[in-house]
């Protein structure tokens, strides 16, 4: 069914090795950039530069409109879009010369369709001029995708170098539902090895890096999606989540992000990492730098009454919420495995403080064997093919294991009575954190994303924080608190910390409070299942008290 | 973690045989029914008499207050129980003796819990004469429920002889709920094995037959149930339904039942024969004999918000539904696989007509390819752990195979990244049906529930009709036309009949007028996922035209 094109062979004939056929799919990305928007050789920043979200400005590249445009939020474009008063063609040239600039820079994307973004966004200038109407809530919108939604015509490799040359026979149906409602498709983001590494990386793009600080990673499996953001190379992206693939680069970047649960998004025809795997659900959600964007792409996207094209989609409308005026948050300060690095543990402190002094009421949340059977579930869930479905796709493109991927390297087959009772496990997990949660009598979790603020590349470790809630299908947005790292005031823990694992003490032994200095620390909020307009509305509350 | 109890071993000390533990299970289950609800030796009828519906009023055995409490639907004594007009106590006691009449006369019960039913009945009395409200929308009101519903020290077997004797340590949550909302527990109804089979046979309880006519099966898997109700021994009941289970034995007695989408009701803490196989999800729903009750039972259920207890139920509310004045309804003549025996095609055009007549589009939906890989994906997805779950049971308990599991027998298992293969495979179905619904732009579908009206025990096959749904997810009704077998007009198709395949060939082969003649004849009607209360409101316009 999958054709490799012909033109990904070699021209002596023979076989083209693994790096031969990366080589070739990076250099056709960077080739995609046409010569307006490449980064002219007198402005290229060097290497040994860490932060370059200034460069946008400081290099006097881009024209004042252009910054004006790409340092807007979707909230600001969208009624200048569908008024008129801004073109789409203009807004979508803007975004697409800093996303040209972002790839450069730090390595974000995996593909571009600018020909179709720029007919896309002619095709709604002269429907509001003909009209008078806007074709939806987000007419005009530049939105950017991450590496496995499919757009017809275009890779989506997930990482893997078997999948390059293989376009996509159609668009995937969240794309659909977006250009129905007015987006415009211009990039895709890079993303690691079968989006099962929590830092971009792969063996075809290699890896992406974080605007603010080249040494550290911008997360993943949606880092590509995180550093474009960043970088404000889009004004809003998709990406996915299935252990905390959205909340990760979120919070590594300091943006907003909803993990929903599954079913309020459609994710038919989008190529998994490892398909038709259904333990755990994939799902896919916004990211943004305001909340703001993010609710209006999820009333957009629900609003669509996508469940009449994705059968897995529900039919719950985008429902009006009226939050408690006293909430009850129970705080998560570690999870029993990893006790947060000091930003992370300080923010926690800081928006309990905040809560408090508002009038909520604060709980202390101490499950650690909850937590721990929650990330022991999720482990076993991702491996239970023994690895083969992402070991199909290695050797089919004759590349080698990334050493991040040793668990699916190592791992036995589960037959499907043994997976049988791995689902009687979890949905039993389910029942006794449902039950937990409603003998506590809270509206929502707060607790850390990650152990991290940000982490230098190749040291991320423990998706356990994220990964516990996608065992659970619960609703969640990581938040950027408004506190950023102070390596004066989050000194590392030295001798007084008492790690609670191996994985506690590693992560804490290579704590390094410089390395992280001024990064944005998130949080992450939690709600039950299928609470994603709670969770965004309680978000907005907490942002309230602590911006 | 599963202990049998003590009294399972024999006297001497020797493991007990399966025969002896089932016929222990099945003198026990006789000797808990008291002595005033054991039919008097001199009203016993002869076994040779087919039809024992008339029994209870020609018998003489029951008071006329007793017919007149178990001859009202659900809808008719809920107001009476809500105001005190009627006691629960008495209610219980009328449903108690005439449930044990039905067992007597027609196997259905798998246990009893008398003591618990006349406990609560006092309970919810007590609390209407004290505060003058009813406890819910249920109160007094008897509730039976199929075997694999756990009760609190009731077994639940799913017809194995493997778990005589291994009574469940909590209440399912259903009947947590149900409880909550005032129902009164009594009986649980017979099963097939692993209740894989649409005939309730199993070698522990042995056979329910049809209470019009005991030379007939009463369907199953939920035959308990469909023979208790039909019999009037239970005023609403309680089935599951993977495959047909609920549609095909309602369909068989000629009552009403909704096979709802997985999420409307809760499932968890249920016995399954498979357990933790999540391919295709088992449901439960009500049967009753008005589609009053199947109404009133579901907004009770729903209402009771059970997304609270049970992690895998959907927070969709009951929802006022306003159908178009002009529904679109395509009809299914045949599957592609099996033509339906005369009755059904004649109920089929009979209904198609009347929606024609009072101004509804009717259509034909004509899509054999889909349905047979509908069936196809249900029968490798069923026997997808190589019948392991079953055969751990079947060797536990030392019984032998049921003829019927062959399929179970003879399966091979599926390792996890095969599994994940037909995952793929049944969401790729799930998406076609979709789109093709959307290109017919129709409401709902009409289609036989079953191949017969009703059938003769041993002789049932293809649960295609049914089966299909389950692999879809979408909201079923099978509803009595108001149409009965006439011999003399259904006359077998004998060589003008063109079989469709080898099953299709057999069962008109073995189609025999004389047999069900005077059987009530269903259909099933089916709209979209998720849609409950519009296939049931869609049901009502049918049934307001022909009945």
């Amino acid at each position: 069914m999958v054709k490799k094109s012909d033109d990904a062979a070699s021209t002596n004939g023979a076989k083209p090795s693994w790096e031969e056929i990366a080589a070739k799919k990076r250099q056709a990305l960077l080739d995609s950039i046409p010569a307006e928007w490449r980064i002219p050789a007198n402005l290229v920043t060097p290497d040994t530069q860490d932060d370059v979200t200034g460069w946008p400005e400081a290099s006097g590249w881009f024209t004042p409109q252009e910054l004006a445009i790409t340092n807007a939020t979707a909230a600001d474009l969208l009624p200048q879009l569908a008024s008129g008063q801004l073109k789409s063609l203009d807004v979508t040239k803007a975004f697409c010369k800093r996303a040209c600039a972002a790839h450069q820079l730090t390595n974000c994307l995996s593909d571009t369709c600018f020909e179709r973004a720029l007919s896309t966004a002619r095709r709604l200038d002269d429907h509001l001029a003909r009209t008078g109407r806007p074709v939806g809530p987000l007419h005009g919108l530049p939105v950017s995708l991450k590496d496995n939604f499919n757009l017809k015509g275009l890779d989506a490799t997930v990482g893997f170098v078997s999948h390059v040359g293989d376009p996509a026979p159609y668009d995937s149906v969240l794309a659909e539902v977006l250009e129905a409602a007015g987006a415009v498709f211009y990039v895709k983001t890079n993303v690691p090895t079968a989006m099962m590494i929590a830092e971009s990386v792969n063996n075809t793009f290699g890896r992406t890096t974080h605007p603010k600080n080249r040494k550290l990673t911008s997360g993943g499996s949606s880092g590509g999606e995180s550093a474009l953001l960043l970088f404000k190379g889009s004004p809003l992206g998709v990406g996915t989540d299935i252990g905390g693939s959205l909340r990760i680069p979120a919070a590594c970047t300091g943006i907003f992000t909803l993990r929903p649960s599954f079913g309020r998004f459609p994710t038919l025809r989008c190529r998994s990492g490892m398909p038709g795997q259904e333990a755990i659900q994939s799902v896919n959600g916004p990211m943004a730098r305001t909340l703001a964007d993010i609710q209006l792409y999820s009333a957009a996207v629900v609003g669509a009454e996508p469940w009449a094209l994705d059968p897995k989609c529900l039919p719950i409308p985008w429902r009006a919420v009226a939050l408690p005026a006293r909430l009850r948050v129970a705080v998560m300060r570690h999870d029993g495995i990893v006790v947060p690095t000091p930003p992370v543990a300080r923010a926690l402190e800081h928006v309990a403080q905040h809560l408090r002094t508002a009038g909520h009421e604060v709980v202390e949340w101490q499950e650690p064997g909850l937590q721990a059977q929650g990330v022991s579930l999720l482990e076993r869930m991702f491996v239970a093919d023994g690895g083969r479905a992402i070991r199909h796709e290695v050797e089919r493109g004759g590349e080698p294991w990334r050493p991040e991927m040793a668990a699916y390297q190592d791992a036995r087959e589960l037959g499907t009575w043994e997976m049988w009772k791995l689902h009687l496990e979890r949905t039993e997990f389910q029942k006794r954190y449902l039950d937990r949660w409603n003998e506590a009598g809270i509206d929502a979790i707060l607790c850390p994303t990650m152990p991290f603020s940000a982490v230098e590349s190749g040291k991320f470790k423990h998706v356990g924080y994220t990964g516990v809630f996608n065992v659970l299908d619960y609703s969640c947005v990581s938040f950027p608190t408004g506190l950023y790292v102070d390596s004066a005031m989050d000194k590392a823990l030295g001798d007084a910390h008492r790690p609670l694992s191996e994985v506690c003490a590693a992560i804490h032994g290579e704590y390094n409070p410089a390395a992280v200095h001024g990064m944005p620390i998130s949080l992450q909020l939690v709600a039950r299942r299928l609470e994603e307009e709670k969770v965004l509305a309680m978000t907005k509350a907490v942002l309230d008290l602590v911006h």
